[in-house]
């Protein structure tokens, strides 16, 4: 295993950092990092908002459900699916954009997380934690008028980056014999593994909290898919011009 | 800048490679380096799909718009954004999960994104290329029936894996002054800095195509946009219980 495997092993979501500032050189060398990701025919749909701390990061933090590190971290960014850009591109040709398809949902919302996984990687090649908000979600029509997104446009999530001020460990992930399949898919063994896989996520959580929390991940699948999911979502995206027909 | 940086502005798509086999415990490390990326609230939404060489790989060449290389790749894995295991640890507690979500489809998508650029890093640090494929949601029903994927689960995108057999250049991003934004969406000067961008990819292009080929960035996105954007995906993922509300 190289350096980098290791350290893509290695990751975990940091959500507690020190007050050490991250200079503005360092984030557009992650953002450039994150520009580098593959792009589906090149649209390069992804365009980042960097928030500083103040009111309307404090406004996010509450609309992300009161996550304080989202008012607190050193640096804070808002990954948007953009069509608009697009569509500027198309004006300039006076040619008229087709837009509204789902696939172009899925095409501007896939390049927007390429993107900021290579800004990930690259924040913890140097040392740096990073935890990504998709809490963004809760209250989007909110964030999306802090940010004065225009029509075309929509916040896709959010991400913490600072110096970690924590050392969780990596989460057990479920077995691979579960997620990768040959051929095929085929799922006649899972509940066997994911029954074993529980029991290792039951100990990994005792173990954090000294007993308190005893969780499997069947059970916290279950507990949370009972409930509706942000059924706002539809609505609003389709309100911004995404998913018409 | 970093290795892992520099490994990050290496990137380029790979689309010729060598005959050499890649052995299926690097496969195994390079998906087990995707399943280390964050996933939406622990969901691990994504499965992948290793499709050997022979005549299912073909079908998927064809359905990808005949693209020999999809056919060809020494590995080629399909990564499908999957409720049914949710559903499944739902059932394991007898609990009804709620599903058609706009959100879930949102999780589960972006969660494939994430974990497959994982892949990919890991893939080029070790010396390997790759090229994502969306062209299978050309006919994404078929690919379906092919992977035998069940309802509550779709392909979101292939990927070829292999080791490279050309040496393209990196293509030029937008400038980072259109795609960082400060506070606020903005984009009063981006017209400006993309007809300035234009004139590099179109030296990108004559020097790559020795002359034959002169396009600008935005005249590619207003030839493309002008038409239709695969019609078909919402009533597919509406089938297979997505995107329901």
């Amino acid at each position: 295993m190289n350096d980098v495997i290791k350290l893509l092993n290695a990751h975990r979501s940091i959500r507690k950092f020190t007050d050490e500032a991250i200079d503005q050189a360092t984030v557009e060398a992650l953002v450039q990092a994150g520009q580098c990701a593959a792009t589906s025919s090149f649209i390069q749909a992804c365009t980042v908002i960097q928030v500083s701390q103040g009111e309307v990061r404090d406004r996010l933090a509450i609309c992300a459900g009161n996550q304080a590190y989202v008012a607190s971290a050193p640096v804070f960014l808002v990954f948007c699916a953009d069509m608009k850009r697009l569509k500027l591109a198309c004006d300039m040709h006076d040619a008229e954009m087709l837009s509204g398809y789902t696939e172009q949902f899925i095409t501007t919302s896939l390049d927007c997380a390429l993107f900021a996984q290579n800004v990930v990687i690259a924040a913890e090649s140097l040392g740096l934690g990073c935890t990504y908000i998709g809490g963004i979600r809760n209250q989007i029509a909110e964030v999306a008028d802090l940010l004065e997104l225009p029509e075309l446009v929509y916040p896709v999530f959010g991400l913490c980056i600072g110096h970690p001020a924590q050392n969780p460990e990596a989460k057990p992930r479920l077995p691979l014999s579960v997620i990768l399949k040959q051929e095929r898919y085929n799922d006649s063994e899972d509940q066997a593994r994911i029954a074993e896989y529980d029991q290792h996520v039951r100990e990994y959580y005792a173990t954090r909290t000294g007993g308190q929390k005893s969780m499997t991940w069947s059970e916290q699948m279950s507990d949370m898919l009972v409930k509706e999911s942000r059924p706002h979502m539809l609505p609003f995206l389709q309100s911004r011009g995404f998913i018409k027909h």
